[in-house]
């Protein structure tokens, strides 16, 4: 299935592809241009292309003569509002701009599958569909506008991958079950009155509430959480007053909260809700609690995974495939998961001798782009695997 | 003693130089023009002028035939960074400068007295220092560079006192031993490492780190300090972290503290330093005490305040003098008492007639300028008492 | 007044009474002997004696002919649970049980000022009330039962005094206002969901509500109460939990409040139950406070107070009369104070030659009996003072 | 391989050494006649005999005439100091000592096995060591002695199982990696200086500085600990105090602390050990930390386990072998997987139609013992297939 001729013709094209992605990058929901783009390239692979699905949502349809599942393969689009500090020719024109996360390279790797099934049609059984998703970045995200627009009607398995350069490139990585993390934020206001800094007893002193509250927050991951079930509160932020010798009345406390599990992320809000609620009642200050539910958690359906494991070794070396460590980060592929079995996998893109070597989201960001290959020929992999499969 | 003629002739020219001090405030250590003001006035008087003394400070001398005290009398001149928001016609002159705390009262008060010397020059025993002190209101103070300058030199006693709004006007007030406190500024910073919100294992939170700290300092008051003095530890503001989702690399605690004894005052200052360490060492962050030492407390000669108590019904009405409950404003007047005995004394000055209903360094302060002929007559019988005795 | 052979006589009397109270002391509530004993002196004495006032109170009166006020002089009379250290002859010669905090002092010091006042009845103007009272040591206190079997009916001004070891047998001290403090205890108890010490998810843990508890209530003081009011709330024990690998069910903390004045004392008492629900609630446990209301501050009456400050003079030298400071210890004299005005005082009593340097309730407690000679003529001539002002 | 006729003849057997082991059960280290009836059964099957290895411990030896791995089954021998709540007939016949856990079913499981092997000999590959190893409950535990003592010499992978109420009978249990945890204590003393409850500025209070540390504890997990690391840090007691109106002059507090992994376990006790000094430090108090290491995480053999869950099919339907979650319980057969490679499993032992529903440790625990025979099948074809292999 390496079909040597096909990626000595398209690996080009998809370099090609990703470096004009990554040179007109667009933030999260104006995704317009990209989006064109996309179908554009679907339309000259001579796929069925929905446009606007969910925002600027793409999908490219193709089907086989034979019965067979439909496979969703997902990728998102958007770049990140930073500056690109990288000094090469595809660096980025759109300024304060950039794709920082690799999500050109996404959208040229679902391109170049697409291009593949286009090539070798009778390979197609079932449905693929190849999803386009907007606004990956910013919460609430394009995939939940994506499901309610039917983007997931009559599916029945998902894929999505994420180029990843703390991985090597050649290294491919997945988990079975919870995979990435749910990330909420949570925004506290505690209200009090302020006064001469020598006259505490004739205030409700928000600072030292402020500061009570953050101690008893600890005691949610300390005492209240399963410890088998990974969870993090931290609170980034306190501000409170606005002079050493006057006491503060307003106390503003900021967070996030990540989880792995659905009960376990109920819980830390509740806590943080309820404490907040009596930890302000303690110093006689007055408090609100705003919550935002970000993403769910990313979780791997046990058997698509083992097929994952299976199947990766098609694409890289056996010892190359490795088992991921649960990951903090937050991805909006976790409602497709919510919806039907699926799988997201990592595919190794660091590399010192390419600069591959900055995090994501850092403004010298790069990738190997050979990774796009590996991610490619996993994709097709998995699809095959899932549709040969009686 | 109680003069008829005089006061007739001198309280309406006591109202005209206040008020034009009134429109024309100046900032501390700015007094340009108050100073000069004063000295002519004083010369104007015939009074021996020295001037420059600690800055813009003014000393006006008389001596009288007969041998007896030297008593030095303490006016502070300075203005403050508000915006007067009165709209009389002696309103300041001065975009955000104002006599927000009466120091414009006490120069008048001081020079009514002056006036009233120079006219009995027989009443003077030894010798009379008129001192007009500037920058009371900022941290060091005008009155430690007065000292250094020599003006308590060969000088037996001290008294001084404030204009006082929360009193009615035809009160007075004072108190023996500590009557304002030591108003120390502290300044912490925390240094920690930073790091994304779901990784605090790869961190030190200096937020936390920070909010504990608060917690402990509570303890200074609650278990390390003499229940019986009374003492203030005061967390002003804390500022940590910039991001929801970061965790702080930094954390910024400041605070003030009050105090009326000079071993409770260095007991807290070592407590905070040391607690500082520790709670930062606990947390594997690096900190910083910066610790201002501000002015120390006012404390009231007890034979001098006796005076006070049997000199003052001379003035009022004898149930109109009041024992003074400590404040916990702090006064430069704190350092001549460290170096010769004296008083300090509040003079009523409220009156909901006249719209002195205001809070001192409120922008709508004003006081009922009869206090003035009130506080006057009281320096002038605190100096015949003075200076009769045998 | 100072009648010599008066002295002579009755001096070595009390010595004697007090040295066979020593030896044999009663507890609280149980002083049948130490009351009998009582009012068979008084009897002797030709005193008009009422015995079984408010439980084992005795009150002995002397009337003048010549119409004055009514004063109450108090002694208390009980002993407390400790074994008598000491090997002199009038060691206590009942076990366990101890004169160790100078009642047998004060009840002989009453009994000689009745043998004087007997003794030159024409010193008497109005009334004189010699008032016995049971139980000082423990709350509620025989106070209390003594005003409510009518023991101030129709009295005037009421005197105490207490023996101080402290204090240099010779000096004598008290001051205006609050001068002893209140103190109430308090109760508390957490009750959370014990479980297995890994799985604090399933548990409510009562020993971190506590410890969070005992932090919090640290703000009392730091915060809550006017800074220049002096309090000390003390959690003196906290018990929680049975084994180290266990999560504790429960968590008893107890402690005591000190306070001189009724706001501050209403406040902290709605701060410790207040804080307690809220704290408690914050980490799902249930909670319960008892409080008990501990005997009220002492507050001396002004003007009586400065009778005291007159009058000492004659009974020790002019620089022996002190200021005392304020004391944390309670007294439950301050509950005669609530009803009329009064003065409570202090006699030195300590003396290294006679080896009374032992404090207050300390097993090798003793009193310079000297002590007791200034104490009899303080109340006298308090008596003298107040009977013969116009 | 599931001879029908042995087990007819020995299973009954397995049942009366299980009961008679119940009705004779000896603590920890006392195991003198368990040991003895152990190698008194092992010699009537005429295995070779190895007694007092490492204490009490018993191995028996069968060799096979084929070359293959020498393979370790290990069963653990102690009560439990508890008093047996049951009134079946084999109830426990030594006061207050119970096989509260199923070690005397381990024990009867593993004689099982051993009955198994001396039946079928030529089974055996290479060598079976049926190792009886006296003290799991108590720590230091009897692996390690009988390590020393030479047990697992040339041995290539060792064995053992729990049998578990929570889990059916029916089912088996294992996972790779950490199974269960470490399990350490801390015993923390604070020592102060105690004082007057109303004067805490001369004491230092043992009782706040505990509560304070308690507090700060609560962040080696929320803070410093790697989410993705399960760990509890359990505070169990905290004693302070002997009086409400007594400053505290000690404090101590003891706890658990559960890990996975021996990096987290050491962090953790770095913390403890730091954070005891910096807040003890805080409140001017002294410290001392006593570090109880307990059991290693036990940490399973990935191949092993994964042996386990080829093989257990065999045993027990497939659908009833579970991937078991970690367990916060500790077990020195932690000791035997630091050396070796190999694999605990867990062997459903509850039945609610025989009483078998309480938790280990419970006075009225007990097994279905159709679990034994389950166990001892589970043994062999581990054996089977480790010797099998290639």
């Amino acid at each position: 299935m390496m079909k040597q001729a096909f990626w000595e013709q398209w690996y080009p094209q998809m370099v090609k592809w990703r470096r004009y992605l990554h040179m007109n990058p667009e933030l999260s929901f104006q995704e317009k241009e990209t989006s064109a783009f996309i179908a554009t390239r679907l339309q000259e692979l001579g796929l069925e292309v929905k446009t606007n699905v969910g925002g600027y949502g793409v999908i490219g349809i193709l089907k086989g003569d034979k019965p067979g599942k439909t496979v969703v393969l997902r990728s998102d689009m958007d770049a990140l509002p930073i500056e690109d500090g990288k000094s090469c020719e595809y660096k980025s024109q759109n300024q304060g701009v950039m794709h920082a996360c690799g999500h050109d390279g996404h959208t040229s790797i679902l391109l170049g599958a697409a291009a593949y099934y286009s090539t070798y049609p009778e390979e197609v059984q079932g449905e693929i569909r190849f999803m386009f998703q907007p606004a990956e970045e910013v919460c609430p995200g394009g995939a939940v506008a994506m499901i309610k627009d039917g983007a997931l009607d009559g599916a029945d398995v998902v894929y999505g991958l994420h180029l990843w350069t703390p991985l090597p490139v050649g290294m491919v990585a997945s988990a079975p079950g919870p995979l990435m993390a749910a990330a909420d934020e949570f925004f506290i206001d505690i209200t009090g009155r302020g006064g001469h800094g020598g006259m505490p007893h004739v205030t409700a002193d928000a600072l030292v509430a402020g500061a009570a509250l953050v101690m008893q927050l600890q005691t949610i991951v300390s005492r209240s959480v399963d410890p088998l079930q990974p969870a993090v509160v931290t609170v980034g932020t306190m501000q409170a007053g606005n002079a050493q010798n006057v006491i503060a009345s307003s106390c503003r406390i900021t967070g996030t909260v990540r989880t792995f599990d659905e009960p376990t992320r109920t819980l830390i809000r509740e806590r943080i809700e309820h404490m907040t609620r009596t930890i302000s009642d303690t110093y006689g200050t007055k408090s609100t609690v705003r919550y935002l539910v970000g993403y769910p958690p990313v979780v791997n359906d046990e058997a698509e995974t083992e097929r994952f494991f299976r199947t990766a070794p098609k694409v890289v070396a056996a010892d190359q495939v490795k088992v991921s460590p649960k990951l903090m980060p937050a991805e909006d592929f976790a409602y497709y998961l919510k919806e039907i079995p699926g799988c997201f996998m990592f595919v190794g893109a660091g590399n010192p001798d390419k600069a591959a070597i900055y995090p994501h989201h850092h403004p010298m960001f790069d990738f190997d782009e050979e990774a796009m290959r590996y991610g490619a020929k996993l994709l097709i992999e998995m699809v095959a695997s899932c549709q040969n499969e009686e």
